[in-house]
C-alpha cells in the first residue's frame, strides 16, 4: 500500500487466529462490543449494513457519556479487506468534519493465523498527529489484543 | 433519495437517449471530453478506473489554465447509478478539503429515454451555497445539453 508518513498511521501484527474468524468478529454487530474499544470503555450499540455505502454506526460509552460515531463502508472484500470511514453517513452524505478512514488488511499466514495490518488515513498531518497523540498505537493495539482474546474464546 | 435542502443540490431531467448510452458517455475517457464541462472550457485528459475506489481524474482547461481534479468512484451500478467524489484520491487517501460528492441516477423511461437525476452533496451549507453561486444549475444543465447532443451524434 502506498503510505504517506505525514497523514497515515499504520501497524502490522501477526495474530494466532485465522482471517475468516477475524473477519467475522469485525463485521458482526454481536461480536463488535467484545473488542472494538479499549476497556473500560464499552459499546452500547452497533448497526452494520455490510456493503459498500452501507452504515457502520456505533455508540461508545466513555465514563458514562454516550459517544455516537456514524460511518459507512467504502470497500468490503470478505476475509481480506475492510475499509470504513466517518467521512460519510449512509446515502453518501458527506460529514462536515471527518476524522479518518480505516483500512484493515487481513492476510492468511498459511499456518492458521492472520497477518493483520490496520491503517488510519487522515485528511491532514495535523489530524494524524492528533490521532497519534490520542493514543492510536496503544488504543488500536489494545483492540487487537481484545480481538484475539475474544476470537480464541469463540474457537473453544 | 433522502435529501437535505441545506447541503444537497439536485435536479432531474428527461433525456431523449437511453440509459445505456448515457452510462457509456459518463464512464468512457474518450467520451467525457465531449460534454463534461460547459464550453468553451475543455478537458485535456481523463483517467478512469471504473470500480469502487478507482480513480476518476480529469484536467480541465479554463482560459488557458490547467485545473486538475482528482477523485474516486464510490458506487458503480452499470446503467443505473454512478457516485464519485473528490474527497479521496485512489487508494482511499482522504483529501484535506473536499468539495462535493456527485450522484448520478439513471432511470429507463420505458420509451427509449432516460430520467436523469444529478445530485451534488456537500459537507456544509456554506459549500452548497458556494456551489450554487458558482452556477451549479446552469453549469450542470449545460453539461446535460452537451451530453444529449453528443450522445445523439453517436446514435446516428
Amino acid at each position: 500500500m502506498d503510505l504517506d508518513p505525514k497523514t497515515d498511521l499504520t501497524f502490522t501484527r501477526a495474530l494466532p487466529v485465522p482471517p475468516a474468524l477475524v473477519w467475522e468478529c469485525w463485521t458482526s454487530p454481536e461480536h463488535i462490543p467484545h473488542f472494538f474499544v479499549p476497556r473500560p470503555h464499552s459499546i452500547k450499540s452497533v448497526e452494520i449494513d455490510l456493503r459498500v455505502g452501507g452504515k457502520f454506526n456505533t455508540v461508545m460509552v466513555v465514563e458514562g457519556n454516550e459517544m455516537p460515531n456514524e460511518g459507512v463502508y467504502l470497500e468490503v472484500v470478505p476475509g481480506k479487506r475492510l475499509v470504513f470511514t466517518d467521512a460519510y453517513t449512509e446515502g453518501w452524505k458527506p460529514k462536515p468534519d471527518p476524522f479518518m478512514t480505516a483500512i484493515l488488511d487481513l492476510e492468511d499466514d498459511g499456518k492458521g493465523g492472520t497477518i493483520y495490518t490496520a491503517t488510519a488515513r487522515h485528511r491532514s498531518a495535523e489530524t494524524a498527529q492528533q490521532h497519534e497523540a490520542m493514543g492510536f498505537y496503544d488504543g488500536w493495539g489494545t483492540v487487537v489484543d481484545q480481538l484475539v482474546e475474544y476470537a480464541q474464546s469463540l474457537q473453544r
